[in-house]
């Protein structure tokens, strides 16, 4: 026995230095972009923690926006001409529940519903919300965690000349189009993160790193942030020399995607990589910032931030990819 | 004004014999091709009371079997080459269930499901299911009157070699390839008819009928008779000269669709006409039977049942409406 004990450590080739764990903050599009080129170099020592904001109920279903942008995008089902949902899509119980006298304005695809039938049955059920979401990404192959940031019930809403809407109202039904004056986050207060991502940020040694996602810094990192437990976990993490390396999802003044460049300028802020370390500037140690911006470079250093100046746009799979490398090399 | 009335009055043309109001206590498919030749001559004034014992719960959502297969013929949107379910339908929110791990046996198509998912929002918003199901008729304009026989739940059973199935295991799951030795409805004896379906029967004049489909005696016409309530309504019409009319789903020994052929046999009965006649004979005056089973009409008519001879196979639309014709001209 000890013989065949020292030809085993014999054998054993000199261990590689395993990859970074990382945690990712993340909204929708841009935070699963980001994710699937970090998946791609981390595999399962991804962590997302995705925003539970824009959560809602129709037709009596769960939907979870963020959760499942990412999960479909991190197992290689999102549509991308389409920009959201699943491919090979079909739109027959849509049809269906037009004609039963639903209303919708808020698409739901076939494939997709089968998500948020099996998600409903298993919250009524009485499964905690991140069991129901890690039985959906397994079932689906996805090689990453991703985590609600909660399991208690929050709801971004917004502030406009109509008055205070739910977000998915303003982001789908309205197209964006309301000017959103004020934002609030109903529940944050009493909801504290999941014991498992709590788990996820303290597992997080000096060499490895929380990284902020390009998404809308209001609406998509900021209910993340409005947990009180998510942000001092952040922050303990720091202390233990974890990095925090947030990503600008404002490119040229512009956001990529979605409102977040009319929301920045309507609530006061501005409408910039700048603006947006500026709201970052406390909690981050590292901002990425896409090459039109480098002339912002100095100033948001002169807030106390390292800047990354790479290509932020992630156009294909090589791009994602690129991008994650930039950010895990900036560790 | 005296001069318009009197005119409105003489212009007025000789009113014409209403149509008769007709109750008829259905299960699936024979209940709802007899139906629709009903509704066909009668429009509104056609009221079905369906089974709910083959109801059940799939993927967290409430599925109605008979009540659905009624509505979708009388809507005229059922499936005829496939014999369930609805039209121009398509699986694919079916295949993604299967993909998240779910069974997939009982085959929900999308169209169907959306059906589904808006009865299973209302109920779970405490609508009744009677509300339910006639928000759902009226979105899809059908033009009699569907009643779930009660609004509590009774669950058909069966016990086979395998112990106690519900209706549906046996049914779609196993395909009903095992022998059925002992039925039951559990709850029923604690369910009453709705409020609807009582005043369906109240309203019943001797110009009137109940008509009971050539459904399976055993295990879509039991539940309805499983009803106190239910059985007691029938009785006090046709004590008030309401005559009661079964047809025969059973012909030339054989049941035209599932199983009531073999499980008549594994409960002790006759697969005939005769069998069906003697289970019914203490609660129906007039019993319809197929031309290639006038050789029974003496013994059916010994039992005290008046008898109708007449084609009883519903091929297609012609053939619904023959037959609820010849129906109606026993009243």
């Amino acid at each position: 026995m000890p013989d065949v004990a020292s030809a085993t450590a014999e054998a054993e080739p000199p261990r590689a230095t395993p990859p970074p764990r990382v945690a990712e903050l993340a909204g929708g599009v841009g935070g699963a972009k980001l994710a699937q080129g970090l998946q791609a170099l981390l595999g399962d020592r991804l962590t997302v923690v995705v925003n539970t904001g824009d959560d809602l109920e129709r037709h009596g279903l769960a939907i979870w926006p963020d959760h499942d942008t990412v999960m479909y995008t991190l197992a290689g089902l999102d549509d991308r001409e389409r920009g959201w949902g699943i491919r090979d899509e079909t739109w027959t119980a849509m049809d269906q529940l037009g004609r039963l006298g639903e209303e919708t304005w808020f698409r739901l695809g076939d494939r997709d519903l089968a998500t948020h039938i099996v998600r409903s049955a298993r919250l009524a059920a009485g499964e905690r919300p991140t069991d129901v979401a890690r039985h959906l990404q397994r079932a689906l192959g996805v090689a990453a965690t991703i985590l609600p940031m909660t399991d208690a019930p929050v709801r971004t809403e917004v502030r406009t000349d109509d008055g205070w809407l739910d977000f998915q109202t303003y982001f789908v039904g309205r197209q964006q189009q309301p000017t959103v004056h004020e934002v609030r986050f109903v529940g944050a207060a009493e909801a504290a993160p999941t014991p498992e991502v709590l788990a996820s940020f303290d597992a997080l040694r000096p060499t490895d790193a929380i990284v902020v996602a390009p998404s809308n810094p209001i609406v998509s990192v900021g209910p993340l942030l409005a947990l009180d437990g998510l942000r001092s976990a952040t922050a303990a993490a720091r202390a233990r020399g974890v990095p925090v390396i947030a990503v600008s999802g404002i490119v040229g003044g512009r956001a990529l995607k979605g409102p977040a460049d009319r929301m920045l300028v309507s609530l006061g802020h501005e409408s910039s990589a700048l603006g947006v370390a500026l709201l970052y500037a406390d909690w981050v140690d590292a901002f990425v910032i896409d090459t039109v911006d480098a002339d912002l470079a100095p100033a948001i250093e002169a807030l106390g931030l390292r800047v990354v100046v790479t290509d932020t746009i992630m156009t294909d799979d090589a791009a994602r990819s690129r991008l994650a490398g930039d950010v895990l090399r900036a560790i």
